[in-house]
């Protein structure tokens, strides 16, 4: 049974775009839960500056507060070195750098062009020296909202760079929810035939539905690592409406149906999604959280 | 380039669970404006009693004022011998013959068991007798939300006595969203070995948010022909607030970005799918109408 493994990115892409600030306790109880679901990895927070989030502000003491469960990586969105010294500080077990391989979007999201991300990362990279494993999200892989296509050589290029400066993983991320089905299978077979030693983890958005069926096609092609996001929390700027990220617990349901071993207590992480419109106070788009498992039965009805 | 056929079930699978009526203009309008966009069939509406479904009881009229496209088969659910008479008086291209492959779907769906549905559907087809084409849809072929599993040879049990009276296609129903790729492509195999003269036709739900997973499983083993809902249109009534029918138009894009030939105008779909809420008075759950295609791009955003 092949075994998968998720990264649950809620707390840290899903509330990022909430307008109302969640409690630190809630946080803190909402990463212990988690924890208790069997994720391989939590992003629990980020640590840039409160001013540009100033709903993860509280990010040493949400990384101070949680109970770690051995077994689970809690690792935390790094946007440059002193961010790189805070997370050190703060004993996370994996720094997580993002930078995009659209120059458009690079300097939409970033504010500077991708050369100078390349530069700041290296140069956290070099600073971090090993101590803590590394991993780069690289956006817009499938596609800029801006530019249109993102041609995998450019993809190719900043990972070789990347792999070279030693990083343990890359997350192939679709920003936008611009990936199809086909794309996925060439875009995966190529980063695997190409980094055979390193984690590769894809990072799916729902924008346009597509998200289960690009996992789907991802698993085909030997992925074994994701993003997911419970409750699919986390939306699309550029898409008013549209969903963001994939949800996590659909994406289990469906692998865990399929009978891959994903590691997770389905019934658990269902309880604690379902928990998720009463802590950001709307609806979010997971669909099994309202719908239940497949095996989970109604009484039949008779007439 | 493999050649896709989608029958839309909006306006019969779709309008019949919505608590307002529908006018009959907007209904023929809607009609006309998707055969328009290139579909293969519609479902146009159910010659049912109007007192079970009092939103359909205009089949007639519709059925006389649609203009027929060239190309475009208008099909029709029939329940019984009289809605039989009824569709062959409106001159209906195929009729559309449905009944649970769960004895316990059946009888709460149908009030009566399987058999009766059998032999009901049976006196249908001779009545007809090859004057126009029979479609069976079979439901809970993935699995009946009261029973469980519904094993492949049920499903097989039922489709071999349809093909033996000679009907022209089967479509094989996920009535509530229970089915997931693995198994999909399981059964898909089996139907297409065993009936390899049939048009199979599959119908996806979308509850547990894998239906454009599931499509991509059908297609890829072998599968052509599809039903969806035009902005997904049509709920389920065992999961208050969680998804109906796959969108049409979400699978189309999908299909269509892969470079399958779906024959289908996506721009006009998309554009009718957005006067969709205004038809039915609420949001409805596809995502590429609210996002826009892979290849709708945003103006770059300059700081």
């Amino acid at each position: 049974m092949t075994r998968i493994h998720f990264n649950e990115v809620a707390t840290r892409d899903g509330f990022q775009i909430e307008p109302n600030f969640i409690p630190t306790d809630t946080k803190v109880a909402l990463v212990d839960a988690l924890s208790a679901c069997g994720y391989a990895k939590i992003e629990v927070t980020s640590f840039t500056s409160p001013k540009a989030i100033p709903m993860l502000r509280d990010a040493e003491e949400v990384m101070g507060r949680i109970q770690r469960v051995p077994g689970v990586e809690y690792t935390v969105l790094v946007p440059n070195l002193r961010g790189a010294e805070r997370a050190l500080e703060s004993k996370a077990d994996e720094l997580n750098l993002v930078m995009s391989t659209s120059e458009t979007h690079n300097l939409a999201n970033l504010r500077m062009p991708r050369e100078s991300s390349f530069e700041a990362l290296a140069n956290v990279i070099r600073h971090v020296n090993g101590t803590t494993p590394i991993n780069v999200s690289l956006s817009t892989c499938f596609g800029c909202p801006m530019e249109g296509d993102v041609p995998l050589a450019e993809v190719l290029r900043f990972a070789d760079r990347f792999a070279d400066l030693g990083v343990r993983g890359l997350t192939i991320c679709d920003t936008t929810g611009m990936a199809h089905p086909a794309q996925v299978r060439a875009v995966c077979e190529a980063l695997q035939a190409r980094f055979p030693a390193l984690q590769l983890t894809l990072h799916f958005h729902n924008t346009r539905g597509m998200g289960l069926a690009n996992v789907l096609a991802a698993v085909q092609s030997g992925i074994t690592r994701f993003d997911g996001s419970l409750g699919g929390l986390g939306g699309c700027p550029y898409a008013p409406g549209a969903s963001g990220n994939i949800s996590s617990e659909d994406a289990i349901h469906m692998l865990d149906a399929m009978g891959y071993d994903t590691g997770i207590d389905l019934v658990r992480l269902l309880a604690v999604a379902r928990e998720l419109p009463a802590i950001v106070g709307h609806e979010v788009p997971g669909q099994v959280a309202k719908a239940g498992r497949i095996q989970d039965l109604h009484p039949a009805i008779t007439q």
